[in-house]
């Protein structure tokens, strides 16, 4: 998937050192883990479609010691059972101020800013951009905000977008090959 | 987005005066904030599938001092709860009469036709023409809308077309530039 | 959409005389009325998602006094759910014998074979070929009964089949222009 | 279908005897029955989306005396659900080891490697590979797990994947005349 990922090798020479550097890698719900759709039902609560692959990519980060924390200005609800399901322990869900949010993420953590990329997908991640070493989005993000990306995916959201940036960032650090040879464990 | 979303230059040139004007977006729903997917439980319980880029949309109009509004000839429930988390003071649901409806809807808040535009996506829509200073349709329309429409977007209805045309319609008045630097703020 | 709805001037013209004898319309209802998904909660209780366009269809048939029925070999529920909400009095679920289920509401009825069409999409629906004037699939129906057909429509199941066949219908009678002048009341 | 689904007339001539040795037939469930979402409701209820085309290849596969079975890592609840209503009555969830989890089934049900397939879509299907006599993937399974199939499907997971196969599988036995000449019996 590697060679397919980066439509150019230079970009590919320049994102892999960065992408070596990465310690956090921090989602946008809505539009990112899923294809942007809340299904309403007559009392108003809200079902969201998570992919199965996006499950198998939080599960291979953390086994490569990488943190997955999730980061929206979304209400919760299923956005955070889905978070449980996959143990994603930082969940921050209704957050106004997603700058603020992110450096108090970072600073609980202790990770720096060149350690730590974002998947975003509208104009609310922009504010975001100062605090991340590496804003990424989906093939179908804002067109606003697609101009301020390190990384446009070629993906969709919700449809394997962090996987297709979960792979490469393995990748980077020779992690692919062991997953794409013994297999991986259990996904959700 | 701009540039793309008015196919000719000379369309586009007729087209941002009247934009300018608009102070009040009525909105079909299903078909248009929707795909038109109505989902069936064995209750008879619907639910219905919104796009959060719609939701940003709505956030942003309101921002720019415009109201939202929907209007519908189908049952409420989803609609209405949808309307609810995006503070739409104004839904109509279960209208037989849409140009009867939306006339009433113009008259409470003292909103000429001209300054009235109206999205919807079949040809119950039709008699709203004459209550409405713009007509738009979702790209996938019926074809007898479509005839009538001002304007026919490139997006599907429920894959951002409201998204579509609030962008071009704060863009005519020199507001997505504010959107696009700074961000906006918490979305649904 | 009549003009691109029969591909061949000949077929079409061919088909005309057939469509105006038609006086009752015959679904078959997953993967004609749905793209055939079938969505499992963890009690086993099914969601069908149904297309508000379709509704529509039926809205005008029905006004044109042609008998709109439905007949599944699937279980009810959701199905008969979306029977109730328009007004489809003749719902059949659960029917083993699609060719003795359909001859038996005919038989109710008072209608011929060549006064009658089934929509259907899949090998069980082949034993109805013999019992209706017209059999027409949607695009993706499954090649046995697509070499059956009198019609493949172009579009799916679930997304404006039986739209693309009743505007043809409808056209058929000179009903089309009507409904493209004045509009079509309340939908569902 | 046949003719389409071998792209290569030499593939097809070398797959067609080992398809007609297979007597058992195991699936992953997401990705492969369904299109990998994992639609969560807000008490973290999981809803999955199956297609009506591949419970009709489970019924065709049956009648054929063909065993069907199920192996996911994934939570029961809907899968097992749907597995009850297509009396599949070999399905085992949240399986870790699924080579183990195979062996173990060929083992109960007396069936030799070479006479199983299995349909896989992900990286956690790997190991299976050596448990299985085919591995057969969806169009968008990932890459590491297409560059080990026997037969990468043209149609992918949730969109008639297994029908596919099982209509070559039955075409190979000289089963799919009968079913495309008399039809099928009811379908779920």
């Amino acid at each position: 998937m590697i060679p397919l990922a980066f439509p150019y090798p230079l970009h590919r020479r320049l994102l892999r050192p960065r992408l070596r550097q990465i310690r956090l890698v921090v989602c946008d719900v809505d539009g990112v883990l899923t294809d942007g759709g809340l299904s309403y039902d007559e009392e108003g609560k809200v079902v969201k479609r998570f992919d199965v692959r996006d499950g198998l990519a939080v599960r291979m980060l953390q086994q490569a010691g990488i943190t997955v924390a999730l980061l929206s200005g979304g209400r919760g609800g299923a956005s955070e059972q889905r978070a449980l399901h996959l143990d994603i322990h930082h969940c921050r869900m209704g957050v106004r101020n997603k700058r603020a949010g992110l450096e108090q993420l970072r600073h609980e953590l202790a990770i720096g800013r060149e350690q730590t990329a974002f998947l975003g997908d509208d104009l609310n991640d922009l504010p975001v951009r100062a605090a991340a070493g590496l804003l990424i989005t989906p093939a179908d993000a804002a067109p606003g905000l697609r101009r301020q990306a390190d990384w446009i995916l070629r993906r969709r959201g919700g449809d394997g977008a962090l996987r297709e940036f979960s792979d490469a960032l393995l990748a980077s650090r020779g992690w692919m090959e062991g997953f794409e040879t013994a297999g991986v464990g259990t996904t959700n």
